[in-house]
Formats: C-alpha cells, sequence, structure tokens
C-alpha cells in the first residue's frame, strides 16, 4: 500500500484555515451556517477545532451534550484531514468511538485532533477534547474512508 | 459481582411507555422537548426508538447526520437500560463506538436496541440503525456507568 | 459504492468448511497448526468457531485468557468473511474492539459471527462469544479491509 | 466522583519497576512465566513495556500476530494503572479496542502507555505501539474496572 511519507505532521499542510472556510463554505455549508464550529489552526494531518457553547448546545445542570462533543471530534478530524490531502469530497467516517471522561463543564470546548495514519484509502485519527482543565473531557478515535482516485 | 437475573429479555419490564415519558419529562425535558424521538417499545434491557427525519435533521443530499444518528442510539439505549433497572437518574454513557455501514436515506431512523450485559455498575448495550432496508445503516456499541445505591 | 447483493446471509456460501480448512492449511498454516481452533458452520457472512480450551489457554484462576478470545473472534470472523467473497489472501483486520461481558469459564468457547456490512473495500462484522451459559462472555466488533481485485 | 489528583503524570508512581516485577510474580505467574514482556518503564499512570519477537511471535511473511500486539497493550496499561494506584489485583479489562496501522517489522515492539482518566471505579488509556519506525504500528485504547476499596 502506498502510504503517505513518514513524518507527514512536520509538512506543510495542503490547505490554509482560509482554504478550509472556503471549501466547507462551498461543499458543507451546514457546518458554517450551524455557527458552532471554528477551526483555529490546521496542520498537515492536525486540527484545533473549538465548539462555541451557548444555550443551545448545554443540557440541563449545564453540561455539554454527547452528541455536540462528537460532532466537534469529527468536523476536527475531518478538517486535520483536509490539511493532509487537500479538497477532498467524499471521505466518510466510518467508525467513531469516544469515551467520555469528565464531565464538561458550560464552557467551550477544544479538540486538540491529529491523524496517526493517513494510507491511501483508509485515515485514523485521534481527538482529544478539553474544557478549561487540563485533563481532557473526552477522547475519540475515528477511522475515515478515503474515495480512490480518477 | 451480582448480575442481573440471566435471560434479562424475558423478564417484564420495570417501566412502561408511559412511565418513560413521565419520567424523561421530569428529568429529561430536552428529549421530549427536542420532539425528534419517538420510543416504540421498551423491554427488560431492549427498546425500539425512532429518529423523526425532517429539514433539520438532513445534510445536503439528503443524509442523516451522523450525531442524530449517535443521538439515537443514546437515548435508544437508555431508555432500555431504564426497562431493565427502573427510572435512574445518573446512569450515564461512558464510551460510544459507532460503525457507519450504509448511506442512510431521507426517511425516519429506527434504532433497535438491548443489551448484552446488566451488571452492578457496568451495562454494555448495542443498537443497530434502520433506514427503509433489512440491512443496518449504523451499529453501535455503548457503555453505561450506573451508580452505587445507597 | 457497488455493495453486496443485500440479505447476503440469506446466500449459499462460497467455501464450504472442507474450502475453508484447505486454504488455511495452504496459505495461514499457523491457524491449523495452532490446533486451538475449530470451524463448526460457515455461510455466506457467517460462522461458528470453537476454541478448545487447555491448560495453555487457562489463567490461574480458571479463566480465558483476553489475547485468546480476541484470536477466537478475528479467526471465525475471517472465516465468515471468506464465506462471503471467497479465498482472498489479503484481507486485513483494520480495527477489534472487545467488550468483556462476564467471566468465562475453564470450558472450551463458542464464537457466533456474522457480518453487518461487506462493501466493496471495507467489512464491519461481530462476534458473540459464549461459554456454557446463554448469556455471551464477550462481544466484539471488527472491520476488514479488501485489497481492490486486479 | 473523587478523582484522582490532577497532572497524575507528574507524580511519583506507587510502585517501581521491582515493585511491578515482584507483585507479577505473586499474582500472576503466567506473565513473568511468559517471558515475552518486558517492562522498561514505569510511571504513575503511565509505562513502557516491550515484547520480545521470536519465532513464537512471528506469522509466516514474518509480521507480529494481532493477538501478541493486545496482549503487549493490555499488560502495559495494566502496569502503568498499577504505578498510579498500587497493587490492585482486581482490576480488570472491560474494553479493548485496536486499530491496526501498518504492518509490524519482525522486530521488538514498543508500547508507550498513559492513562487519560483514572477514576474511582473506572480508568482509560491508550497505547501507541511501535516497531522501529517513529510512526506507530497500532493504537489502542482500554477501559479498566477498578473494584470498591473495602
Amino acid at each position: 500500500m502506498t502510504e503517505m511519507p513518514r513524518k507527514a505532521h512536520d509538512l506543510t499542510p495542503r490547505m490554509t484555515l482560509d482554504d478550509v472556510a472556503a471549501f466547507l463554505a462551498a461543499e458543507f455549508p451546514q457546518i458554517p451556517e450551524d455557527g458552532g464550529f471554528v477551526f483555529e489552526a490546521v496542520g498537515h494531518g492536525s486540527c484545533r477545532a473549538r465548539l462555541l457553547v451557548d444555550e443551545r448546545r448545554l443540557r440541563p445542570g449545564g453540561t455539554v451534550s454527547g452528541p455536540s462533543m462528537m460532532a466537534l471530534a469529527d468536523v476536527g478530524l475531518y478538517v486535520a484531514l483536509l490539511g493532509a490531502i487537500g479538497p477532498v469530497k467524499l471521505a466518510v467516517t466510518t467508525n467513531l468511538s469516544i469515551n467520555f471522561l469528565r464531565r464538561p463543564e458550560p464552557h467551550d470546548m477544544i479538540a486538540e485532533c491529529r491523524f496517526l495514519k493517513i494510507g491511501r484509502t483508509l485515515a485514523v485519527g485521534e481527538a482529544e477534547l478539553f474544557s478549561r482543565d487540563a485533563d481532557p473531557v473526552a477522547h475519540v478515535v475515528a477511522t475515515y474512508s478515503i474515495p480512490p482516485k480518477g
């Protein structure tokens, strides 16, 4: 199998934050329209994404909902993948596994996303989700299927 | 470890559909208020839940969003657990792993949920999600932590 | 994506138990030589596999080891996949997730394996592992990557 | 829930490598007798473990078997947990999820293990498995159930 070059995280990203914003606006307008996600950094297989937590995202008791956390990890990892392979529309999530570690506080949430492998047809990445503290509130591993070229 | 009685799925559920509706309205009002979930059957560790798919749930191209599918499985499994252990407020999801199997059609989605184990402190269940076809569109395994009594 | 025909489990398997034995002896001789696995039934995407539990497989206290259980599920699912797609040498496991549900007894273990999806490049299956009781001792979900033809 | 102190990885481990060796010899003699695992470092919730790869561990074609990789991650994480909570006999693995990322080379394998959370009754850790290269060959997330004290 033809793998991506080693040490991919040292390489220049194939898309800038502006490229990502333009690509999402054109191809997945529901993401920017949703208004909840901000992409703060993108690298070659990495991304830092923020979930803006407002009333709509909060559960009674002041906790961020599980599906919102999964969505944050999924979009953050997708942007990290774009940073490595460029504007590929049809990459799809095939598996997402989340461990809920601590009760999140009612603040913005940050996902630090990085890929462990980007192969020809499959990519596997992980995301750590943080509230205000140094300890993660959740951990996600997800797999993406990359369509064959041509 | 004190396990639940064997063959739990043959036992009478501890909550009826009406009990579940009243419990959710009192404890998790965001679920009934969301309006998207309908519980069609509840057993002792099992549940059939429906996601009403409307414009809000659809992605461009007519697909149901991944987070909506995760939320359906999670609430369906939670209700299945209520059917086995009764109205326990503090059971929390500790892990959820979803495999996306086929592109869902833009129709209501059904989750058939059942528990594989309900222990004293941990419960593990699975859900198969269906669109209109006989083949599942997604498969979920999730773990719930049950608070100690007393 | 070209999917396998629907209702694959109703179809005739592409390999019989004798075909599977001959294929494994030629391609994966360590599996029959290990002597621990017996394939009792194979269907189109399904398999029942048995782990012969002897002293070598037991842990102190009389429990079957976790890696033995993972290995049973993995080979059982691989044979189930052979039953659906025929003698493909290069299918590889890309993910395996196991939930340990109950302490197994020191007896043979049975894995009931079935595929939830067999796509062109990815297949997802699940296995329930049983000791002597009706309740499963473990549950496995695994993903296999299928090499492109030609 | 009473959590472990924050920044647990900065704390002094509760067991040294010698303590771990003595504990395993007394409680889990099959691990040292197996002879395949070497623990190179232990911290408060972290561990570096090595799998000595010899003929017995190799698959035809010169690859380390999947179950050997799972066993390495599982024992490495167990030792990392001992480093944080001390000699607890009855901690058991409840879930283990492995992603196979690259074909391992026929050399010793290293697992870098660390815990993401160590709670009162549940602990979640991850392990990256390395062959000779800087890129991991596999990634594991596992959950352990910790028995209540007293």
